[in-house]
């Protein structure tokens, strides 16, 4: 966890306090479930809830001095909740092993996590909507391969990543329904000490389904698509990041980030103005990727389980989570203030002499009658022509001026193919699809 | 592509008579559509299904001539159906880009993987359930850490599995609705010079469903998506193959690979019995794995698009498929004839001297009203003579002995702990869990 | 292996019949030592290789057939090999396992993979010197974060180009030195049943080094950095060719990749001349980079071997060095075409109105007795306001009308900041390092 | 960076308080050569440095808070040093930009984790000697695929992990030299502000080479070299941590994890002593291989330089040094104080009925006359037999009584067949090739 990199809910999450607290519901609420079944009194079950209000906090120094001598966490845990809340705490844990409680305990921290992510998915898609419909038709070039292709809109552009963002939300739901189990079920997952009712009842206090076949641990596919989630999501990050990157570069100036007042864009240059958050953005992204692959060898555990996972985890739980909040808010930011040139965006899209009106003179041609062959080489001949005078001739201009063309097309037919609003004629169309018919 | 881990359907679905074939499909029906908004003449549309009816198949060699020339694949290949079938082939393609064509190809092709996959993992479901029943009450050692801990079932195992592999297929189902978009959106996807309606014609016939927004390509976090959840199966994969490789074990040998009559183990040691497909498996895992980084990497393309993910896309859309399809198949033969020795299960089971039941013990110590921390001292010294013993000495006889643990348990109640059924009354609930209530 | 993507020496070098011939060398050399140890006769040793300069090749499928019946590789091979030579063909093999054959081989195709990768740097780095040499002082803005930052030259940039790919050169030697070994050491490397002189007989004829201690394989941690070393150096090739790419861009066009007549750029846009060959050259460094996790994954085999490296090895061994084979002779095609306009590198330099000067400004003010954080408000305030005009202002010219400028440096002090030249005056020592003293 | 993962020298280097420090001493040094060069006062120089000796620490919370405003982090450092410093402070950075001493501070940290990775390095190494010649004798099977196949000694398999942890040492080596490079060249490289001779001076001072030719920044493959490098460590680490994991298998326990008085297996099962440390190590495994990918996506940066490579360094630059020193450590440790059981080697080594000496018959029968693919059938008809019956059947005995086998050889050739002592021959040999003639 790198502190510029982290905000403080999802940071909270992952404390030793956060996890104590888990553990501490998980092991009450059990203990609860097992007085109902009689195994253990009620009044204990009551007063360990009891002992706890009146308790000071979990204090994470002496657990850490018992396991240094226990070298176990959960025996730790349970020795200084025992100092702390007094006899009834030797009721807790009956039937029990420590992964009950870990496997679980994780399950509730990646489910909560997920929705502080899903919340930051909600806020970047608002963002991304408004400042969406407020260009829908701000005309900018379509470039592929970074060259001029044809005209979009720039709202296009974000309807782009409004849809994008939305399957990751659908995604991040779907991932977030498969790491929420629960897993009471004891040593090698029989349940040969512990009932499943158990189970059952903490996993419904804790907001989460129950596995249906642990195996001490809650299996590890079910983490690993969740961060290969994780890993899709900043991989969209990446791409919107590097658009910003791309449309900031000094010859294309089409939007930049927001430039704060007493910003200083470098020791050196007094002049700049950097891109930095979106650079920032595609680093956050490869660490959210490289995480992925340590999840995936997580998965073959050996037999009922092994314990490589756990030194993993501590890892990219809290380091994965943080880190896509961190740019999913970073990224919310970005686009929310972003400085958008529409005139620039305008002088871009006429410089290359017409050129990105090439495809439309083409179909003209086919349409007359020449043939699909004959009509590529017929607009490329002129296309090449404008190209090399780096915009300064016009390919309208040209293409009357070409006899083979003439032959074929009418003045004003040739014209008419130079008409920016003709592809726009759909933007309608494509935002009721993204946003739904009443999307604005 | 190796060809020794690769099957006859997927395969099949790679080669290039199979791309050119869905890519006619596009392209004819697209024209369909065309001639129904009356873009095209209908006779010509209808000309280009009665041609190809009659045109020898799509020639390879001749299209990748053309290409080498123009360097440009659809042009390449929309030029060899003009020599195929005649004159209204230029009436194909009109308004579209390449990209139409190819992305909505790799869509059919990674759809049409998926199936086969889903299929596989049908077959090994199957398989998995079977002998899952046939093993339901199969007494085993649970291990953690490799290390004995309680008796499960050889059928829970299998169960877990079935259970994992069952998670699978629902990503994978998910993840072939993902990828599963058609994209016929012109240049840059704005219908410039193609209506929707021509879109929608093609998805509904390819069985595909309509992407919202295209920038040329269909956006790459789909296929990112798609990638991952294979790479999760993977995971899982090499776990259950994990778990043959470890049971296999000289002094395990509680199961193994079927050996075939002929088979040779070595060339060298003619005793040897090798778990290779599990452990070939482990590696092709590997590679599925592998192929998930460069999926991620693709997302972020320039704008929008540049074409670096076409290259990727070329090697991991047949080889992540392929491998995965193999890998799983191989996996199913593996269970489905895998040796399980039962009577070495029970010998291993009985090798610790009963120390697998020294959890019961405990429990019982503390509902005697030992305090945990006494009772755990208490099996903890009797069950080390047993372990230092290398399970010569018995858990239950030296329990017995000691004065301590005689004080609070009568010998009976030391010798009820050590029943193995006891492990095994929740293998129902689970199994029903599993399986669902009429399972079997 | 994807044959666009494949070069023939390369892809030669992972056939059947050269690994057979491999395998054959290696076993008939180790004969010869064995002859020389007299554990075989002599004339065995020599009617080995005699028989074979008279045999027809090797018979591939005849091989695959015993294979599929033996289900071993090499025992399938020795069948043949024996069906194919005669009688003293029994003599091969003695005291030998399959690995020492197959790790072997491997060694031998990885280290000519490797020489062929290093002949393909040279080539790179010869044409780099020479495009460097040529644009040694051609000027054109350098780039930070993609925004203008001070004047460097082109032939910088390739200058920094070359140096890289020295370094990569000389890191794959070292690579190759670590993956030249062999392993003649029988069933787990004790040497049990063969002399450690067939090994150094062996080693010293095939061109490789002595394998200190084997374990039935050549322990996997040499192949993990070979593969980690090819991933480095498609990293470098991704880095060159993202700044064609840039340098390509409509609005930049500084360079661009050549660009062949009769070459289609698009089927929809006939004016496009995209940089398609270096947007194929990152999705390629992302495939090699794809193959450095399982060959990290391979390192940690069970024990003395498992045999799930091998299949790892059946992908990336060829796929790594023919995929980065071609993209190193692709990256030179682009390096030894590559259209370069100074002209136009010079009107984007100029574009910003003098901004790219700017430190050289604040360098004067404080040496100029004013102090740093005084000096940059002052720069960064005239700078802010050519930035906004878009290159329309002139920062020289708002310097001397700035009253608080001009207090501290007259108005020739301030124009003796403007000079271009200033900034090349350490070219020469850059390029002594790089390429040494006599390096033109 | 996990404090449960982490040693204090290591986590040191990486301190804000550490970095600021080596920011002081590069700034201060070039201060020195600008004094040389006549461009400050050599008063200034010297000042800035007794000034340093009479201040207070540098104050961390100040410098974040400066960096808050000015989001800059360089100029907030600065800043700091001028309130205190005083006035003298205004000569630092003559000339240089803010990745001078960024990238030259990150060059020396990376430099100095690596010599304390080399003495981690250093002391497992010495300890796997010591251990490797304790055991350099003592009998244990031999395993590939998980089967016994041939004896080898506890000390060859420790002979062989020296040997692959001395490799990692020279790959260590050189990645070190490869990483640690002073760049003092200014905004873009080019030297236009700073004379060559401050970057010689600072580089001689701080223990690195001069960058031949960097570009605002070093030039990102170094680095990747170097994190690659790690992973191939991590690789080794697992390699062995497997090996003891797998030793310690209940069925095979061959050697164990030191177990401390009080230490509890599990909270449950209080018979457990489990391989936790090793599988720890499995697991921190993982994480480092998992930043080699971010470090390999970092290379490619645009043009001069972007910044998205620091953010992955903030993470993987502590995160991947600080994990493997700890996991070294940890795995010196286990090795140093392993619990080596030879008897359970010879039990385990006899249980196969004498398998493990198939070979050697085999070898036999051919030099008695027999066609290889005959004698191959004789042994493994009999070793069949064997194997089948657990170990409780004879090889020996069953060959003898094998009429085909007894015609070939006598009793007694078999009989000399089954020394385990014939299979340590060569074993002096293959710890002089690792550990040097007078290696013990």
């Amino acid at each position: 966890m790198i502190p510029r990199y982290a905000r403080p809910a999802m940071t909270e999450l992952w404390t030793p306090e956060a996890r104590f607290r888990i553990w501490f519901e998980i092991e009450a609420h059990a203990t609860d479930a097992l007085a109902e079944l009689g195994v253990v009194p009620r009044e204990a079950a009551a007063a360990i809830w009891e002992a706890d209000r009146n308790a000071p906090p979990f204090d994470v120094e002496r657990i850490d001095a018992i396991e240094r001598e226990t070298k176990h966490d959960v025996i730790a845990f349970l020795t200084h909740v025992s100092e702390r809340t007094g006899d009834a705490a030797r009721f807790l844990h009956q039937g029990m092993t420590s992964s009950d409680v870990l496997d679980t305990c994780l399950a509730v921290q990646l489910a909560r996590a997920a929705d502080i992510l899903i919340a930051d998915l909600d806020e970047l898609l608002a963002v991304l909507r408004r400042r969406a419909f407020e260009h829908k038709l701000t005309p900018t070039i379509g470039r592929s391969h970074g060259i001029h292709a044809e005209p979009v809109t720039f709202g296009l552009k974000l309807a782009q990543a409004y849809a994008e963002f939305d399957r990751n939300r659908a995604r991040l739901v779907a991932a977030r329904a498969d790491i929420a189990t629960c897993a009471i079920s004891g040593a090698v997952g029989t349940f040969a000490n512990i009932d499943p009712a158990v189970e059952a009842h903490v996993a419904e206090k804790m907001g989460l389904t129950v596995e249906p076949v642990s195996t001490q641990v809650i299996p590890r596919d079910r983490h690993a698509m969740f961060f290969a989630t994780l890993g899709v999501i900043a991989g969209s990050i990446e791409r919107l990041a590097t658009e910003v990157r791309h449309l900031q570069r000094t010859e294309v100036l089409e939007a930049e980030e927001y430039f704060a007042p007493g910003q200083k864009g470098s020791s050196a240059m007094p002049h700049k103005r950097n891109p930095v958050l979106t650079e920032n953005l595609t680093g956050l992204a490869r660490m959210v990727r490289g995480y992925v692959t340590p999840a995936l060898e997580n998965v073959a555990l050996w037999h009922e389980r092994d314990i490589s996972h756990s030194s993993v985890e501590r890892y990219i739980g809290p380091d994965a989570t943080i880190t896509l909040d961190f740019a999913l808010a970073r990224l919310t930011g970005v686009i929310d203030k972003l400085l958008v040139y529409p005139e620039r965006m305008q002088r871009n899209l006429d410089r290359m002499g017409g050129l990105v009106h090439s495809q439309r003179v083409l179909l003209a041609l086919t349409q007359a009658g020449v043939s699909r062959e004959d009509a590529y080489r017929l607009v490329q001949r002129n296309a090449m022509k404008v190209w090399e005078s780096d915009g300064q001739l016009s390919l309208m201009q040209l293409l009357k001026d070409d006899a083979e063309v003439a032959a074929a097309l009418a003045p004003e037919e040739i014209e008419a193919r130079f008409d920016l609003d003709y592809h726009f004629k759909h933007v309608d169309t494509i935002f009721a699809r993204v946003f739904g018919e009443g999307g604005g």
